[in-house]
């Protein structure tokens, strides 16, 4: 088993990936950590939300950490890709419009307000299985 | 879709029902966020790590965030479940010798230390399908 650092690039790629990741929200010292659905737009993290710790994080242009990870348990494989970058609530009607043809589905309740995280920084760590001989 | 919290016995249930959790630490006001393999043990937390993040917080005894969570694509149900709590090298020889007897394998790397997480506070949100009549 080795463990190696994928490319910013190769980040990204395994981002687009997946569908499932996590909101990290630092409130007084102590970080929130919440499940979204989200989508890659344009190279941003998009993701809705309703009421809350992650739109009031958006509302306040938090800086947040994007978490989002896979596992293989058969072959002990996997690998994880932290992201950092500002929330902005998505607040422009054409936007919204655009935003409600994307295919995210809210992870809880109704998801009716929409989140954009450009990416400011992104790394990752990898797991891979050591190649076999003959 | 309805959204419910379950009780605090229901998330250790949750918990000790997974393998994969993510541990979040906050330093310099942001978090970093890291899946890790854990077991329950005595209702705490318990993971290995290497030297790095996780294992400083755990020798300077910090407080963190512990997160689980489940999703089932098809059914557009799931739960997750955050602790919180500090974070505890193990170094007893004794306990050592107990922990390796233990089913968690380390999500990366060798994983030749053991932290342990005691569970300060625990909360969680589960979705559910309504009930549908007839």
């Amino acid at each position: 088993m080795t463990l190696d650092t994928p490319s910013e690039r190769e980040c990204i790629e395994l981002l687009a990936g997946q569908v499932l990741g996590r909101v990290a929200v630092v409130i007084e010292g102590q970080a929130r950590v919440f499940p979204v659905n989200y989508v890659l737009d344009g190279g941003d993290i998009v993701f809705r939300t309703d009421a809350g710790t992650k739109l009031d994080a958006a509302n306040a242009g938090a800086v947040v950490t994007f978490e989002v990870d896979h596992s293989d348990p058969l072959y002990h494989t996997g690998w994880s890709v932290m992201a950092t970058g500002q929330l902005q609530a998505i607040t422009q009607p054409e936007e919204l419009r655009r935003m409600r043809g994307l295919p995210v589905r809210a992870w809880g309740r109704e998801g009716r307000q929409w989140v954009r995280m450009p990416i400011g920084s992104i790394s990752g760590r990898r797991i891979t299985r050591e190649p076999t001989i003959g």
